[in-house]
């Protein structure tokens, strides 16, 4: 890092550490390269305590900082499925994984400095203040020094940051946004993003107008300290390396949002 | 406590919280009133984060000390079959476990101070110097001022003192010993004693020995820092009973081991 | 059984079953004494190869017909939570059940001849019609010579018949009813009876109307083939039992509707 | 097939349905044009309801023959590790998976007709007569028209047969033989043949001579039924290819077992 203020910073993060047993998702090796923080699956949609390991250290080889990823309990469904709890429920179901976090994450010598939740418990607290409420308070419990990695103009940002934590925004380097704000549903068309040149693109524009740009063209100023790209698909890596590299063009650091 | 420094103290523990989802064994209310430290169940033979928290909260309502009960992954088995694991594995799987207990732990407002090995991974830990050090190992990692509670005169307690971490000996309220100072396997006529009174009137005296005694009625000399109570049947829970009346009226208090 | 074609008969059925490995709920051998008819759980909210095996065993030896008791998975939530499933997964999930469910039967030498899903599955096969018949074609699909039982009025019981299965449909001897037929949720006022005497006398007079009976006293005629009662606690036994008394008494011979 | 009676025939099987959830192991969708049995993953190692009836459909197009392919309970060690198990308690997981994999083939039109069981397991059975008897009574108590598939020269093979099951009998396209006819354990040098033409031509020299190789080059008779070889890898598929174009070339006739 120059002494020069002007330099711009943005962190990259991706979904890391997503396998149980003999089974992986996604190239991990391949994101660390591109990515300056990972969200470390915790065991219940994903992970288990070697895969968890073995991510930690990993990161820690590649300068990338880490955060827990923690879920619904939903190996089968990968954590992407709406299962009913109370948010008390939540609160114990994340601090648990947050816990397991850190300890593996210490172990590994490189500690969690961040928790971003996963799938169906990521969005709900995006959308539901109650789910929000309950994540936020669970890392509260357990260590209120962890950073809050929230998708941006959510109620988990929002929250999160009312009750004290430092919170830091995401958006989406290959998903569309609808009007409002709020991420466009996969299933309509145009909601995901495959070309690598027009995702960059996109990214570079909305970290450049700190705001995001709906599906209409239409801009919404929020904050934007991450951005979040995938790992699961030799296309998906190709986005996000595109995404590092116009960012990097475009004068930014990519750099973790962690200390 | 009196400023009286004849006072001898002795800590009492129990394994709780051991449930899962809708299932319960064990009457956690009724040993909280007997104990003064308990090994909570951390979800991978028992336990969830409902259990886990609500044990937390109960403990400390009743003044009583806690600490991780991390086992081998066996919801099934319940932690009682041997099941390979390299000590790398063992390693991680208890940091896990842990870290799963500290941070519900805290959010109950009653944090751990101490962890056992349950089951099978405990019955390893004492005969095996690979496994004790894996615990061992672990525990470091994550936390080393967390006290070990290990099997009197096994490998554990040698092994973490080694290594540097606070030890606490227990031996066994109900379990017969060997000769060479180890327990009498269960299927073994006499391995378990069932009547409270001739349960308790043994401690007293192994307590007050600072001795533990053989079936053939012979004394190995050890360091007792705590006695080993169930509460998995009625019957249990008037032996751990009887145990604590009977070492009251010898003189010893019942205190947790813990600070 | 007499000639004598003026005897009625009627089935009670409970569910069974419900443990996992050091778990169980529920005082089967008491039940058994009870009911003609088990439901016995399959191992995705409750039940281990073990269980179903013995469960089936001593099924056996009280005479008792069984069947199997389909569910999410869920262990965790013991199959009461609503996951959402498409009907093609859960015509697998319930198929798989069922097939597990004959395998051990056949093993424990007393095959089943019913199918009656579980908790939510169950709740939601009354009321969603496409659940309704997700389940039916799984039944039909593994074994169209499986009797079906099914809620008196609601979507199972239809679609199920439309297709050509035997259906059988039941009453809650402890549930009330709202004026549409449907149960009254659980957390309204008066949704379940306590009362032993109070529940028996109602089985009494909606098996002898042929109709079952609302909270505001208006009778909705239906057929009765089976009268569900429970067993996970000492009171529910006490309802079964004083539910088969009055029947006795009434005139009704308990026999199960399987062949 | 012909009138020739010259025309010898053997069958290639492969394990196959090895994923869970989001997770898949093996190309099935390659390794189905090669072989002519394929032994499917129950859901206790690997498999869901999902993955089963879609294998199963597949194998269907394929024309390929399917079974049930039970393991222990151990999705995270992938059924490759020793877990302790009474031989009853075998009995009733092998039946109760054998049933599962009953109703998702008949389900899928496509209903099973082997059974072999999987990893430790499978392993156990050839070395342990106990467990041979115990995986011998699951089939015939739940279907004794199934067949069991064995590895050549074990207990497995010889108690089945004694029990009056049909048994086919399989050796391995890529794995060394010791002296005895056991496998050699895959730590040691040469146990595994990686070169495709060197295991076909090999495979054709068994099959021809009607025994097994060892790896000082003695033979060993045995009755040869099926060859197994596997999908995990890109390479192992290029094996199975080499051995099944090998084959034919020397005049056999790729077929099931499975009448």
């Amino acid at each position: 890092m120059t002494a020069n203020t002007n330099i711009r910073t943005v962190d990259l993060n991706s979904d890391m550490g997503e396998g149980f047993g003999a089974y992986r998702l996604g190239d991990d090796e391949e994101i660390l390269k591109v990515v300056s923080s990972a969200n470390v699956a915790c065991g219940f949609h994903a992970g288990d305590p070697e895969i968890m390991a073995t991510t930690f250290r990993q990161a820690k080889e590649h300068g990338v900082s880490v955060g827990a990823h923690p879920s619904f309990s939903d190996l089968w469904g990968f954590g992407r499925r709406y299962i009913p709890h109370s948010t008390g429920e939540i609160e114990r179901l994340v601090a648990y994984q947050i816990g397991a976090a850190q300890a593996l994450s210490r172990y590994a010598g490189h500690p969690i400095t961040h928790v971003k939740a996963h799938g169906a418990l990521g969005n709900l607290a995006q959308t539901d203040a109650g789910v929000a409420g309950a994540v936020t308070r669970a890392i509260k419990a357990v260590d209120p020094s962890l950073i809050c990695l929230a998708i941006a103009l959510g109620h988990q940002e929002r929250i999160a940051r009312e009750a004290g934590l430092v919170v830091k925004s995401e958006i989406f380097a290959d998903r569309a946004y609808a009007e409002d704000g709020s991420l466009v549903a996969r299933k309509i068309a145009g909601a995901v993003i495959h070309d690598p040149h027009l995702a960059a693109a996109r990214v570079v524009r909305m970290v450049t107008a700190g705001a995001i740009e709906t599906l209409s063209g239409k801009s919404i100023p929020t904050r934007i300290d991450s951005i979040c790209v995938h790992s699961d698909t030799p296309a998906a890596i190709r986005i996000a390396g595109e995404v590092r590299k116009a960012l990097a063009s475009a004068g930014f650091e990519i750099r973790s949002f962690s200390p």
